[in-house]
């Protein structure tokens, strides 16, 4: 298939995620995806660097954006309420994901031991890089490593309860109810 | 060395520990690691399956102690509690290691991505274990899930706190002042 392809990346994607599931992540080839997306090797390779990225891509925006909203919080914001505001952006950004494609990328990880290091591990880079934005808001240890932990906490179980829930909530009010359970948690005692 | 060894495994874990430190875990044999200490490669074998049980091994004693601490606290106790015990009964087994040989662990981990990769997924593996606990005492999600990892990140700075101190302080109460930190953290607000 030669020609101009608006929307191959949403398309390498979406069959992709699809293959993973049937075939489980290890078994599927690149070959495979670029031929059932009708498209060649030569274009997934245009988008993506390898079918990891398929799952993995677009994580160094989010952690800008993330950074970003954590740094412009007001100066009178505490840790957390800073974390919260980078908790904000990272939904308006995956928030526009398609809740089915968000599902199935977290089913795939879910089912892949080495696939869950690697999430881990980005998760674990947020939260050094939170970690640090914090301490150039003053914020001291322990509290800078404890708010962008419990952050990241609050981030992976919104995206899961967000991509799997039966109403049309939306991720923003998820991530924000996630914040006031984890208060309440800690709060009390 | 034929002779029987009392503490043979004590004696190859300092030895494994200098040389991590030394020349990177990647770079150190377990044949080096046993002519050092001045035993054979099979004793090594006696005593560790391989070279990252030195820094690994006694995980799922750890786990299980966690795991009672939790499921013995009182039914009064909230989420977060609850967690609290079961990092009272990990501080008396980690605060019975020498400090010295915490740090140096600590240290060869931080170093090496794929040592790291395997702590994270060590404690999401305890986190795992905990949710479930609390889930046997009826805390809901994502209550469960956030005390949980509160309390591996608790674990986890704490450690090094304990490990890294100038003070002599015990690792029991390094755990109780995070349980505090992180609930003034999260409590605010």
């Amino acid at each position: 298939m030669g020609r101009w392809e608006p929307d191959s990346r949403g398309r390498l994607q979406e069959v992709a995620l699809a293959l993973f599931a049937e075939r489980g992540f290890d078994q599927t080839t690149v070959a495979e995806i670029a031929a059932r997306a009708g498209l060649t090797e030569r274009t997934f390779f245009r988008q993506f660097a390898d079918k990891r990225e398929v799952l993995f891509g677009g994580s160094a925006i989010l952690k800008e954006r993330i950074l970003e909203g954590v740094a412009a919080a007001p100066p009178g914001d505490g840790p957390l309420d800073a974390v919260a505001r980078g908790l904000d952006a990272a939904a308006a950004m995956l928030g526009e994901s398609r809740r089915d494609l968000t599902r199935r990328r977290q089913a795939v990880i879910a089912a892949n031991p080495e696939l869950r290091e690697r999430e881990l591990a980005k998760l674990a880079d947020y939260a050094a890089a939170i970690t640090q934005v914090l301490h150039e808001r003053d914020v001291e240890e322990p509290a800078a490593t404890m708010a962008a932990d419990g952050g990241m906490t609050i981030l992976r179980v919104a995206l899961d309860r967000w991509a799997n829930a039966v109403d049309d909530s939306e991720l923003r009010d998820v991530v924000r109810d996630c914040v006031a359970q984890l208060r309440a948690v800690a709060g009390g005692g």
